[in-house]
């Protein structure tokens, strides 16, 4: 019953041997890895923010974080795609969740902020497991005390630049708004990617540019294709370095079913996975996929592509430790 | 395509004919009854709540009130049970729905108290459709303006007189507690049945009987039978007037799935409504059925149930209008 | 509890405001747009037809009309992929259900071109939210008496040009054999797209293009992509009017699972919605959407893509009535 | 691959054998039993009648006789509670399922009618796995055609002694009245079981004993318990035969969720088969369960209910056809 | 990130605080207690067995394990019905799951038995979590190392004592013939609970009862009550020490349609909660509840009766360990 | 009740009259095809083996035949994408399953050829409806004895060459090591399309190529479409007779969720029929579709793609067998 971890030659703590421990067995961590307190220091770290109290339409993603980290026990150890050894090459943790405050989101907001500025520390590169939308203004805030402002690669069906609602500033619909009012990214090196569906008003997409964005069109992929994507991205972002969020609804809701406000005509997990690969050369340094709601899913397959996406982000992440 | 509602002989607005438009068609009100805006004053009203920022586990209350909505269509016009027509003998409407904001509980408590007292102006009976069990506080508000102190018949696997979580004062754990604290209820006439479940300490009974509740535990309905349980309840309610609170919680998990904090070994909905009718001769002011989150559910197993509660309240209701 | 749409300084009356009202909060119009009966003249209306006698599957379509629109909810006021203010531009109303016989098919179809007539009155646009395929027939025949013949152009999986099933002449595999019999539709201004599956025989398709229709196989749309299904359809159509009827089940089983003859192969909804907007230009006087079964639906992937197809179309009609 | 039925000693063909073909093998007749026309004479006949045309509000039983049959793969060939081993001591058969056209519910009585016909001949008992309850009335005037009136046990959430539906006087609402009035039943020896839920009025009680009905409602089985329930119905019955015909809504949501009209507050399955089992000394002519509409069923959980339903009438019939 | 868990002032540890973490939160153990490995000695285990090759129908139960545990992050720390603080009193610990090669049916046997006997040493109590059937006979060969023969009280729908299937020894079926002809269980002593439907055979009860083995069969629970069979089972043991074996289709599959080999007509949760806590004097060494494959589960129904069944059966062990 | 056949003028015996029997009725053989057992001798087999002890995650493929059996009920006699009659042209048959032992694998692998090795006798071509992987490695050891080693076209998300898993040499994750081993496969003229995810190891490739493999993956067919993938198909199979093993998780786990061990980034099912009808021309002796889970299935949407992908190859070897 002790969990048996792979110990590689490198000193790292790989997951539970697969070889030994059947897949859908034993404690579930993100990837069947070590938990952060298992193990020395880490390279890489993966923590679940199950809140979801910014969330205005289809409540649930407090247990998003825990469907990850089931539909990602199929996870193994190479990532044949960017021909990477991720849980080899860096010591990747599962650092559980961070516990935020449901009925208060200000509250919340500063519990998440300082959860995740004690897994950056100086600069280390994490994974958030969502845990709605609105965690990524926390977590930006984070990142901007290590690493100061980012390029923000935004993959959603929506801008998120929503001002308020309700009355309330940080919701999951305000994240990026509140981000560049704050200076916590770099406008002109940020982008949403995936962007679809209707609006409150013309003004959502003007705003969303004055305030330092541009959109690659979710209607445009179809013609773009993944790689054209890619160019998109890269040509966007240069040499800054980059924080990734995704939102899971920026997959078609027959990829992505289980997600607070789906909207039709999404992107494939095919194209989102091509589109994060190409992404590998960036310097990635906090990253975050969230909005999966399980109550709506059905055979994992909302969390099974969000485990999947997480497995990409860390592949990068992994990689660049070892550079 | 206008909607063709029974007129009665008494000038009241019925239900839409089934006759003439099959109970799947047209919008949705409760039991395909007229709005409030669209008939004259009105006897009894079904208003929704459409609230779930209060629940500390599975949300998706928020969508309750549309879900037994919609499985209301099924009701027809004939309470044989309770031998009354209800939609006959008092003009029952649709007030649709309270808007209140999912951010900020202490001003959606405002809101809803407001929507509450609306509709019961000088003393109308009412029911709600939640929404978590959060909204019982600012209904009892509202009713205490109207009635003074109630009794309370709450049905409910969990006492709801939990004190604070996580430092918020008013949630789906709580309203009771409140309720006593405020003087909504009258102590010694107010009661809980289908208690069951685990619970954080042996104070939480203590607390409760010292709030002014006694308990009907689910295990002892096992021998009570439906007619014991009546027995009980009549006889600690006396003769005060009544606010009847359920969570459709008090429901075993097969007879209940979609809500959000399920227990095993709950109450069969043949019992509950046995009970509620039981009930009869009480004069119910106002009262309320909460916390199916439909995301749970199957087949609509939960809303129907929740749909035939309110249907029993109503009945009740119209029949105490008339006397 | 007042319902607070939007009133538009050129007197349209929009959707109820998101802002006040939570989307999933307050009675199920599509959209939250006014009802019929609610505002003065409309300039397009949205109908249900909830009828599934016709169905040779999977029946429950019945339920169709109600899914969508509560699907519905999450459609905001800007349509940014065709620059549109839909429902400020126009007047706009969801103007409820056609009551109509489930066990007469003949009556139904007398019911439903009645009730589209009402509504068409002297050529106002307007959506059919179905219901199974055979509520095109009735439809058409409505459509005619306002237009004369018009260009169709159909998306789905099956042609809907068969003769009978087990005799009965309407049903909903057979609506565009009688309109073309009837004269409903223009000859050689017709095409279906997105065709696939298995035929009875290979007359199927020699009878379908004596009836004057032309086919885009959906196996075709692979290589076209949705810019060159636009060309073949625009030359298709030609200057004529245009009737859209669209079955879901044009989406392969992925995007559209709860249908009632659901075919493995199918079209994406990014491919299905780029098309519709490529149709911006037509004078389209018509359409509908149906075959949505609900019972089959998981998180209303189903219900949700028919909703953005119906928002497309009302979107192109009220662009039109703006002109 | 040939199917390897058991061969009893007394020449009757029995299930396939469990020990050689594992039970989710296999074509799925019910109970893996033989085909009509794959053994000689037979003395009972389970036969499917996929018809739901006079359903009016879920539809979907037409699916029925499939899930019944997937569902009764589970059953084994001894009767423990009856103490009979069904498929040995009679031979019992699958007649497939009679084919009926769904478009025109006249015609497809007649076949229901002659189908029916033609497995009873001289008078061999046979069960029929529903279709909605529509089949009930063509299923009783062919028993009446080789028994003469019966007297009907009904178990049911609704009376449906209602007169017409939108017109039709032969949908599910209505077999019972129309049996009534044509003598397929002897007035004053039948009786409902299990009724409960809203009616349309008064009268709907009164004009059902007119009828020759009388009722066991539901809400008195809480204390009647299901020996009381038997004793009402023998003393009902006496010594007619008897037609037994189970609308599995008579269980409530919980135990049979998939149905048409489902209603709160119903029988369990263990008190069901507690009554049926308490009728094994009738003179059971024909029987039939319907009403299973799988699109609403979760984890066959009313498909189970039905097999074993049905596996009890078979057990009485078989071990009457000994005797 | 660090979990928190409960300190005792005795000492013990127990749950994660819920008042700091919700309980929707953290790292899935059973109840959140802690893992074996992070406290020092216990009194009483919760492991999983994530084993279902010897499944005969639906497979599934290797998920079992990990569902109840997600199920049980309800329970809290206090269970009235017993009156104990089981968490306080005793170390209960989630001893993780017992890997098995799931191709190799004996080798998970030894796997199983070694696992068991390593969490029993000299006599603890524990609980399994399931996994099919099969693992009650590893449990029970390492409960004799430490106990000698003991009473066997098992719940269950099926006897589990045929001998083979498919020529297999040891499957989901037959473990309690096994453990009679190997003089594990005191015969004489040991209880079937919750008997019911088709058997193969009049031998398989005759068989069962040279075995060793009495049975209440479900149907007398009907009349029998909770209480009743509290007697029957106090009265069968005697002063034996017990066994509790748990196969969660001792339910109906209303409460529990997430299992292997559902039978109509089962117990209800309430009932077989009751019969527990009706056993709490007895000396129970060991138990285990298992069966549940959660692809088959809707809204954690079956998961939260198991996850139930285990907290009742560790309060009686944490009772008996405080003694 | 006799099933209706359509009698060709070329002595075929077709599918069951959909213009007869509605196609939701009548007993369950692919496509409504007759029974080998009830027509002379056939041309093309379809096969059940619903066997799953060889998976390593989700179980429940041993359910797989029954399910894509009631999704092929859609099937038609005119396959126009190949313009083929399969069903007339040539004599198919459901040739029922092969029972095969759950609990030992190696007797399982010896039924299972046994079984195919009958169907195939001098060299009929055959499609299995599987159950998991393990199935193809009998059957290519049947399909040798008939044809010598024939060039494998295998559609999957995972290589399936791996070595061992918890020491079983024949697992779903071996087969074609074990047939590349055995000489079962044609080194150079077999390959693999559609492999994604995550593996073991580097060497997982490398071994892969020396066992005679080549690769399409999954992430090149975003840019290569069908076509470019029927071109490296066709090129690397040359001349050789073929045999097409299908795991129903090549596709996209939105258009296969109920599979045992999905993976994000698929193919669509658009595409895979694409590919297939481009192999028309290939000589194929044999083919299996498998791995579909159905209790992870939500509206047949897995069962669907199954039925059309074998509908394909029947089509195929149709054409064939005519020529």
């Amino acid at each position: 019953m002790v969990e048996q971890h792979v110990q590689h030659a490198n000193g790292v703590v790989g997951q539970v041997d697969g070889q030994v421990v059947p897949r859908y067995a034993g404690l579930t961590t993100f990837a069947r890895l070590p938990r952060l307190q298992d193990v020395g220091p880490h390279d890489v770290a993966v923590v679940g923010v199950p809140f979801d109290s910014g969330v205005t339409y289809r409540p649930g993603a407090r247990f998003g974080p825990s469907a990850i980290r089931e539909a990602s026990r199929l996870l193994r150890p190479y990532n044949p795609a960017l021909d990477v050894l991720p849980f080899q090459d860096a010591q990747v943790v599962d650092a559980g969740d961070i516990a935020c405050n449901p009925f208060d989101i200000p509250q919340a907001l500063d519990q998440i902020q300082a959860g995740v500025a004690a897994l950056v520390g100086e600069g280390k590169p994490f994974v958030i497991l969502g845990g709605d939308h609105t965690v990524a203004l926390p977590s930006l805030r984070a990142v901007r005390e290590a690493h100061g402002p980012v390029a923000l690669v935004h993959f959603d069906a929506h801008l998120d630049t929503w001002d308020t609602y309700f009355g309330a500033p940080c919701t999951h619909g305000t994240p990026f708004r509140r981000a560049s009012e704050e200076g916590l990214v770099v406008k002109g090196r940020s982008a949403h990617v995936g962007i679809r569906g209707s609006l409150y008003d013309r003004r959502d997409l003007l705003d969303d540019e004055e305030l330092g964005f541009t959109v690659v069109h979710c209607r445009d992929i179809e013609r773009l294709g993944a790689d054209g994507v890619v160019d998109r991205v890269l040509e966007r972002v240069g040499d800054a370095r980059v924080y990734v969020s995704i939102d899971i609804d920026v997959l078609d809701p027959a990829f992505a079913p289980a997600t607070g406000t789906p909207e039709a005509g999404g992107m494939t997990s095919r194209e989102l996975l091509a589109v994060l690969r190409g992404m590998r050369a960036l310097p990635i340094v906090g990253a975050g996929v969230g909005e999966v709601s399980p109550a709506y899913d059905h055979a994992q397959i909302t969390a099974i592509a969000a485990a999947n996406v997480a497995y990409e982000l860390v592949t990068i992440m992994a990689d660049g430790a070892r550079s």
